[in-house]
């Protein structure tokens, strides 16, 4: 088991652009999307997982993941879950020695833009980049598991 | 993607014990229940799986399934289910060349046996061996996953 420490935020300028240094195209749906236990199936570009996560408990949350063949992933969600629910380009940015990953949505989410930063634990510090806005961490309207559920924000 | 193709009995005495060629333990527990995509945790003495199945269509169901670490699934059960909620032995019979697997099941759900056989094409033919009692393919009732979130039948 893997522990996922995150924190989520707002982006309220484009400035991340300019800043990338990795881009990512992310497909993923939700084939159970109980906040107790959540299984995702992901395509990253050409590579798959299915994602197994527990209730949030604040930043922290278990996680368990498997990587698995594309094909596979591209049935699952075709076949349980009706398509991607997800579609979003990653920019990856690393700043001050910190890795941060800012979710740029589209089709039903088109607009909205997350930055998230893995930490190793929930105590650790860094330095927030320019193009932050507000902290929406434990905010279960941000959740990708909810925004693929439901309706734009 | 494999298709699981398989038919499902009581059973209605215990000859087939002296038919036995193998003997298995096993322990699942379901992080998704729902009946369009379960999601389910097993081990199988020193082995174990996360399996996604999507909906019967009579006797056939879409599956994938993945090899993954005993603790992983140990941990999954624990933290996720509260514990394993299937807990049965299962005794494989091999009757006019087919593999008949017969679960013996134990805790909440002692004193019922289910046997199944896996076919390759729903309709292929088959012999039925003594031991067989009435048909239940199909019978949510005696699905693993109604067994595991529900009472006693």
């Amino acid at each position: 088991m893997g522990k996922e420490i995150e924190r989520k935020f707002l982006v309220k300028d484009n400035s991340f652009i300019q800043m990338t240094t990795e881009l990512l195209h992310i497909c993923q749906t939700y084939i159970s999307d109980k906040p107790e236990a959540t299984v995702r199936i992901r395509v990253c570009d050409d590579h798959a997982w299915i994602t197994v996560k527990g209730k949030n408990d604040g930043a922290v949350r278990d996680e368990w993941e498997y990587a698995i063949p594309v094909n596979d992933a591209m049935e699952m969600a075709e076949r349980l879950a009706g398509g991607w629910n997800i579609d979003k380009t990653r920019y990856v940015v690393i700043y001050e020695g910190a890795r941060w990953e800012v979710d740029v949505f589209h089709g039903r989410h088109d607009g909205l833009v997350l930055a998230e930063i893995e930490l190793s634990s929930a105590s650790d510090s860094f330095v927030l980049p320019p193009f932050i806005g507000d902290e929406v961490t434990g905010d279960p309207r941000y959740y990708n598991s909810v925004l693929a559920a439901h309706k734009q924000l």
